[in-house]
């Protein structure tokens, strides 16, 4: 991947002089009419070797272009919120919106080269790793993106003398530290590994751009113009959604057998034994979450249901055992301005669980495959492509230790129009049945379509679907709490 | 303030019974309609003493009402991320947005009073921090806010008593500490400590309410009632503007002499001494940035000016000389939606640069007191009580060690229209005069004397207005530069 960056490449002093000026035009020209547009975000990775002039070439950005509308983050060590979530949450946060630009040092690809050059990581691991990062970077393009990644290359003896130049002039010394001729000796690791993780993550949507960083008017010029290119095209191709294959939506099974249909709604459990039983977990459950190991762990409960099928009267069980300082319950409603500007997934990143607690999401993330699939909120590339991130997104909270429970709460067409009538006819249950619920209502079986193919497609061994036959609340109440205590239980 | 609180106040079980009841339809139904109102946030804070129960009425508080829409913050210690930022900077960050409610364990009264109880802060410095917030939580109310200030009252033989009992049942005895013996024994320190807090603090718009806690009944009743009250009590209010008395706005000063007129807008500076001056300084803010000594102070650096006045052009002089890693520039735009769901100044906080940072600001706070004031987007109650507010907001960054640099860039009409006409030629800078430029010229006088007012009214010691000449870019770049650099050096 480096031959070409170990070319001697240079450009003369003229020569450069003459380009930075028009560059500088068109870069500030994309810039702005990025930003008036504010339809998608830009994210500049600076990556590459010690002494290639990362920081150099950003600040040359910042100069260059209109600096109120980019965001640098410098990716040091973790600070203790970070600590205390999956490693993806910190670049989440930082994630710019709409219209900005992101430029970060220290990237998504840091820890994992630098864990497989020390060896601590695995061989399948960084494979895992890498292919988890391609799919990230491929998230966000489909989200509409634009995404550059440059690596700025040295050869070995291109180092050293770098290294040693900047020694031998007495304002530049305190750069080099001992620290980077420690790495300088294992360069050749060093370019090995990284070799790998451009190789494997440089992708059509997204690619690597080596960069020669000997001579820096080279060095600066080149990564000028990728980056205003790949904005330029960016705007070119204007609001039109990215090339996205769906492949043809399935028919529901020739049998009509689902696993919706497979469930026995007519499960009940009699008052006293609710009250019994329910104690107990509550109990229970009171006592796994101020258990000392749980300080380790978290736990995000995403409660998914058809329209009255009692996900408010099971979470408030639930809270009920649990301490007012450790959990959280978000209502996911429609997305703010703000979440909008960002890619799909992000509004949810926002709530994930720190260590020690729990967050109960009153439908969720799969609203994308569920109402937004139905109603045509989302296209249906988008939806499609949203399994697999899903699935992305919950494994990657279960790695870090996050015990994931997702539970369906099924009702029939039948009670739910029972408790429709129901809740019309008592007072302060008005406000909880709306128009749109009747609407959504006569689309039963578009919803149950929905809601298997999101079984089937996002069902995982790490993130399982929970199925809660809920017609009888007591039942649905109980089950609920059993399947958090025991996936918890195992995560303990 | 206790008097009351040791009658020992007690409900009877089917008395409490009947009233919960009652209560929790009533907490419901206002939480309810300020949910859906979503007009206004609502804040409740419960301290007290050990062992009086705060996380049981929360908890309960909890049960009786929607938990969706509450947001429960325990405030243990600073995070990293919170101690590189002003201590008010948590709690900020976490207020509700308007229609939900917060809930807060440990709340801004916490560390003044721990603070004081074990004489690490002087009599003085606590009467300073309890104005400070009762001038915060005026803010609030002013903002809209429901502020509820609850505090569970034990006296010292009833918290004895409650410990003993607690440790007697082996199933809450782990619930005491030596810590709770050890900070029983200063009951009295305590006590008189936090007599002074509530007294001073006990405003008309955020009273503290003391509840006897001995009984459990009686409190949750009586924290129960004292919420449900302020809400509806805020509901009936509606949208209707809190009540401020603004006293009638000033005239201008008879002889029409002002601060403005006072500039001496013909200072210019030559293309060579330009040069020199700019290089020297330059470096000379590189080198401040990247001093050690700079790892404890960060520095807000606020750009405010005529339209066309060259803020821009001086911001980048400024950026040039840093590195990216080290600063931000935040353009201040129109308020998003969650923005807007906050108090004025909470997305000013959200941009407080942390330690060894510094943050720009294209715009600022300051738009309250001359647009918004000028074009009647704030009415005058609001715009009037601004100034204290930011005031207060500064010294709170300065005394965290933030250094805070005003520039205000003043330039004459005339400069502004020959300005303006050459933007109108030059075609790349066309996009930057818009109609809105040539009405808020119209409007020069207003704007000028909104001008005045905002230097007069919070230009202080801490955080002084510098007026920058700048009909002449290249003098107002040099004294921006050198205004920076001055400032910065004395917080060394």
């Amino acid at each position: 991947m480096f031959e070409s960056a170990e070319l001697h490449h240079s450009v003369a002093k003229s020569t450069y002089e003459r380009e930075v000026k028009k560059l500088r035009t068109r870069l500030l020209d994309a810039q702005s009419r990025a930003v008036e547009l504010a339809q998608f975000p830009i994210v500049l990775l600076s990556g590459g070797v010690d002494g290639g002039g990362k920081g150099e070439v950003v600040n040359l950005l910042l100069e260059w272009m209109d600096p109120r509308f980019i965001q640098v983050h410098a990716m040091g060590p973790e600070t203790d919120e970070e600590l205390a979530r999956p490693a993806m949450w910190r670049f989440w946060r930082a994630l710019p919106p709409k219209g900005k630009t992101g430029i970060f040092f220290g990237s998504w690809y840091t820890e994992p080269i630098v864990e497989r050059v020390y060896r601590r990581m695995g061989n399948s691991e960084m494979a895992r790793r890498l292919a988890e990062i391609s799919r990230f970077e491929r998230m966000l393009v489909d989200e509409g993106a634009v995404v550059v990644k440059v690596w700025l290359h040295l050869s070995k003896k291109a180092q050293k003398r770098r290294f040693e130049k900047q020694e031998a002039n007495p304002a530049t010394a305190w750069r080099v530290t001992p620290q980077d001729w420690k790495r300088h000796k294992r360069y050749d690791r060093f370019r090995q590994v990284s070799e790998r993780a451009l190789r494997e993550t440089s992708t059509a949507e997204a690619p690597w751009n080596v960069v020669e960083a000997t001579d820096p008017r080279y060095r600066n010029l080149t990564v000028g113009r990728t980056l205003v290119e790949a904005i330029e095209k960016r705007l070119e191709r204007g609001k039109k959604v990215p090339l996205v294959l769906a492949a043809p939506a399935e028919r529901p099974p020739i049998d009509k057998k689902n696993v919706i249909e497979e469930l026995d709604l007519g499960l009940t459990l009699s008052e006293p034994k609710y009250d019994k039983r329910m104690g107990a977990l509550q109990g229970h459950l009171n006592a796994l979450a101020a258990d000392k190991r749980f300080k380790d762990v978290s736990c995000a409960i995403v409660f998914e249901g058809n329209d009255a099928a009692g996900k408010g009267g099971a979470i408030r069980r639930v809270t009920r055992s649990l301490d007012a300082r450790h959990y959280n319950v978000v209502s996911v409603a429609a997305p703010t301005e703000e979440e909008r500007a960002q890619p799909y997934l992000w509004r949810f990143w926002r709530h994930v669980p720190k260590k020690a607690h729990l967050t109960l999401f009153d439908r969720s993330w799969y609203g994308r495959v569920l109402v937004e699939r139905v109603e045509g909120f989302a296209s249906e590339p988008d939806w499609m492509r949203a399994y697999r991130e899903i699935v992305d997104f919950e494994h990657s909270l279960v790695r870090f230790g996050v015990v994931v429970v997702k539970l369906w709460l099924a009702i029939s067409q039948e009670e739910q129009l029972r408790r429709f009538h129901l809740r019309e006819k008592t007072s302060f249950k008005r406000f909880k049945i709306t128009k749109e619920d009747w609407r959504n209502r006569k689309k039963w079986p578009a919803y149950e379509r929905a809601v298997c193919d999101m079984i089937d497609r996002t069902s995982t061994e790490l993130a399982p679907w929970q199925l809660v036959e809920a017609n009888d609340k007591k039942w649905a109440r109980v089950k609920v709490l059993e399947t958090i205590c025991s996936s918890i239980e195992k995560a303990l």
